[in-house]
């Protein structure tokens, strides 16, 4: 038996089993879910916030203040240069995008009033910041993902040459896929760099606390780093609690200078009279302060670090030193991000999801969902099990042998 | 002394009061907000719908299934024409703006691409409302409401020689302010009459059932009607529990047709993962149906009826037969509009505001602020007490004798 009729026949042997697992998104699972049971029950019937504001009733659009004052803490600025949201730090992105194309960012015209509007999207990224790209006809300029940020020497160059660039997506910490943290060097580059006034950089620490070690990497302040670069009103710094609290009823806010925050503030006024005070008082309460937020994070890390574990080791023992895959070893954050040999991921994929093991659409974390070398998967491992998560990464390790040798 | 003398003085003695009272907007009193204490503790640690969906992680975007089956059978809709939102209708009516404006409605380019955006405006009618087209340069064309509803020859006059009008607003039931309700011919004639194919009708329901009397007047099936008339589209049906259950944390909806459901859901899609699932369990385990609803309402409008008759009662002894000034008398809702002499409603609210009880600001009502007249007030009952309640309106009679007797 040749090593292509042998791998075909474990590859068999596997889609026989129909395991019927999904590793596609980065999904906190139940366990997860549960620290935060408190949370479901934790205001009884009490509805006033420390100031007495009913927080039943309409009002108080910028956020309570003791939710802003928890969340200024975990981002390390003033609870002034927060807005507490709903339960979408994505829809507050979404939003602030809107109001670049349809009103503009302060002191500046409509994004598209003096030609298309472009993005800068370092890849592999986030694939929902794209999407909105993409619904608005947002030109995107790929370019690479390094350990320690975006390519800046491209940043700067694109940014020189063409005003109409408007944006910037960057998830600084434990980037989605890659875990590459943004460098204290980075920072300072992204805060100097020259820039239309208009530009802003979409600054999305959606992973801010979410480590998996317990010495994570430091990641610089990017607001207090703009404004002493003279360029305050530059970043858009975006969070949530999905990924701390509940998913899909937790808390997102956006983190800004006071100029940016004015403005938000006129555009959210005339979307709605406020956002739900009842669940920022909810997490005020259960998670008090950064403290209590960090305490809680360490929780999800013993959860979620036996199945990263399991991954990494699963792809060292069958791919390690065979030269057709490389793999991400994050520090926290959701993912690993896999790339196999060059024009295979979607070989890769699809063969796993013949065997019953569905993961993220090849390309997805590209613009358009298109990877040039065709060989980048995000392995999502939070929600399946532990033994889920060895037989799916054991199929998915199987399928990039496979394809690497059908090649 | 002179008439105009006599009431000087009488408002000079209450100003000399200093009443500070605020009577601007409709929010719900505390006792209001009281009778749905259950929702804030009705879920206990219990997060998983019917469906088994476990309520706290992300996804199901167009709402939990129970919540969309409460919510059609009060709109009288089947469940799937029925998207549950988060806690702002206002801002699924936005969010639908200005996609209109950036994408356009189902088989149809973006609105502005064949020139500037208009909607007719039936004043007097919701500010805010008229907000959302004045931050995006839609133009607004005033029309007259009439006690059954806009000033339907109004409206087909205009939409017969301008198709660059995409939207109407309509509160159909207690529209607010004046409390009038569309009649079974208006909405006929809405269903019917011709219009461009891109052209909707924003009709928000925001009083539903909302019910002052125990015999409210009907109101006619829009998405029926539209349906019937081979207009399906049309309609874009808005509601929300923010006077049912809290004002801040309650659950907006949208009802509409299948395509522009799918439609809607593409854009929600592409602005978040979900709205806050949790929430929406509350709701549909609280007010369990439709029936639950009504017999809720009940208590509301018991707690409702006096403040609006204290205040019509107060009108009428004090203004009544007078010829400077006439008022609604509505059958649910939450507003009196309060129709002074002509060129009056300006001072009339100035000289309240001076005298410590701040109204709605005149012209607040009609599309820029401006009424034409300069003679309508919205008077809002809910929020302050009964006692409150009498001292403000007593002033604002008296306001309104005076700002006539100074003509």
């Amino acid at each position: 038996m040749t090593k292509i009729e042998s791998l075909r026949a474990e590859y068999d042997a596997a889609k026989a089993k129909g395991l019927g697992l999904d590793m596609t998104r980065g999904k906190p699972c139940a366990e997860q879910l549960d620290l935060a049971a408190g949370l479901l029950d934790c205001l009884g019937r009490d509805y006033q916030a420390a100031d007495g504001t009913d927080c039943r009733n309409y009002g108080v659009l910028e956020g309570l203040p003791e939710a802003r004052a928890l969340f200024a803490e975990l981002l390390e600025v003033e609870p002034a240069e927060v807005i507490v949201g709903g339960n979408s730090s994505l829809a507050l992105m979404h939003d602030s995008i809107v109001q670049g194309l349809l009103k503009g960012v302060p002191d500046s015209p409509p994004w598209p009033s003096r030609g298309p509007v472009k993005f800068l999207c370092p890849s592999p990224g986030y694939d929902r910041h794209f999407f909105i790209c993409e619904r608005y006809g947002i030109e995107m300029i790929p370019l690479a993902w390094h350990g320690d940020g975006p390519d800046m020497d491209a940043v700067e160059r694109h940014l020189q040459s063409d005003p109409q660039i408007k944006g910037l997506w960057i998830v600084p910490r434990y980037n989605n896929p890659t875990g590459a943290v943004c460098s204290a060097e980075t920072v300072e580059r992204l805060a100097h760099m020259p820039a239309a006034p208009d530009f802003r950089i979409f600054w999305d620490n959606a992973y801010a606390v979410h480590h998996l070690v317990d010495d994570p990497p430091p990641l610089a302040n990017m607001l207090t780093a703009c404004r002493a670069a003279g360029n305050p009103d530059r970043p858009l710094i975006f969070a949530s609690t999905s990924k701390i609290s509940f998913a899909g009823a937790g808390v997102g806010v956006v983190a800004a200078s006071p100029t940016n925050i004015r403005h938000l503030l006129g555009g959210l006024g005339i979307q709605t009279i406020g956002h739900d005070k009842l669940n920022q008082l909810r997490h005020a309460r259960f998670f008090k302060d950064a403290a209590g937020v960090a305490a809680h994070m360490r929780k999800h890390a013993a959860l979620l670090r036996p199945k990263f574990a399991a991954v990494t080791e699963i792809l060292t023992q069958r791919l390690g030193g065979k030269g057709i895959a490389t793999w991400s070893d994050p520090k926290g954050g959701y993912f690993i991000s896999l790339d196999v040999a060059d024009g295979c991921a979607t070989r890769v994929v699809t063969l796993a999801d013949a065997a019953g093991v569905k993961l993220t659409k090849a390309g997805a974390a590209f613009p358009y969902g298109k990877d040039p070398r065709d060989r980048n998967i995000r392995l999502a491992p939070s929600f399946p099990t532990l033994p889920q998560i060895k037989q799916a990464i054991e199929l998915v390790a199987l399928c990039t042998e496979l394809a690497a040798a059908e090649r």
